[in-house]
């Protein structure tokens, strides 16, 4: 809480107009009304009110602010790494490095000590190690389901995903942070994409 | 922290999926790079973000982590009562009553305790009364700007806007909450705004 130097101030600065950037990446997942994709700037908003709003859901003594501040974060290393979706085909390890290479761009930008504790933050969500960090990425699994049976199929149709690659992809993660959101889910998504892959073929 | 029954999380999810409709109210401020308006959701993660980032900047002993629930939820009512740019002519006391009755409908939806809880935090933000509550509404107001420095003019070039205006109607909500940011962005916003006035007229 010292008077920051200007300089320290500018970083800030740079870093938070870089951000910006965030707002045109787009996801697979489409918004609950189905008439677009969503960009990764406002998944991370509504997955932060999941957050703030399910936070009862969580672990007791869970540090509900840390859970906000790693949902604000997690998905900036995106500026340059592009989404991954959860249903594609990817070279885990190189998203991997492309992502470790847009941390050190990204939180490069700012005050030494802030970036280190923001890049800190991204690689504790990304480590699930912590009760936070599971119940941070178990939202993150949960919000686009949701997303999904809102718009009638969205990424599972596009996917072809079938009910056991969604309980490996993203039940588990779910069910790992928030069983209970995963027992709400699972029925509702299951009851989609069964009437998905019953239906006529495109 | 008690095991919430099945009503009370469909509650938070019919709350959680119809916010989604935030992502498509849009305002007057453009993306930094100029290509679109951005929405009010997209908006509400990065002012988030400005907490996050500037939180060295606000006043000693101020609680963050509130400061950035106040963000993420302070647009909400804009679901039904739309976004009012700042330098438009508006019934101030017709947008108020139209922001209630939103927050009525859309906090209603909630569980009764904690659309409570939600709506006392957003009427904090917007009585301003509170040193959290000038800080988050300073970056509110913060951030627009240096999205016009960075495109060019934006919405003070579509509302024709001069630097006692953008001082009465931005500065003032800066100057209160974060002395230092309206110190820093004063003479930047300045330089546009001259600029763009001394240009030729469309």
């Amino acid at each position: 809480m010292t008077q920051p130097s200007p300089s320290r101030l500018d970083r800030q600065m740079d870093f938070l107009m870089e951000i910006d950037r965030l707002k045109s990446v787009h996801r697979a997942t489409k918004l609950a009304d189905g008439t677009r994709r969503e960009n990764s700037a406002e998944h991370s908003w509504h997955v932060a009110l999941f957050a703030l709003t399910l936070a009862e859901h969580a672990p007791q003594g869970i540090d509900r602010a840390r859970v906000i501040e790693m949902l604000l974060l997690h998905d900036l290393v995106e500026i340059d790494a592009g989404d991954a979706p959860v249903y594609g085909n990817h070279d885990a390890s190189a998203v991997a490095e492309a992502e470790r290479k847009a941390a050190d761009r990204i939180f490069g930008l700012l005050p030494e000590d802030q970036g280190a504790h923001f890049r800190a933050i991204w690689e504790e969500f990304e480590a699930m190690q912590t009760p936070e960090a599971r119940f941070a990425k178990s939202l993150d699994r949960f919000a686009p389901p949701n997303m999904n049976i809102a718009n009638g199929g969205g990424s599972w149709a596009e996917y072809n995903v079938d009910f056991g690659t969604f309980q490996a992809n993203v039940g588990m993660k779910i069910l790992q942070g928030a069983p209970a959101l995963w027992e709400w889910i699972a029925p509702r998504a299951k009851a989609v994409i069964d009437r998905l892959r019953e239906g006529p073929k495109p």
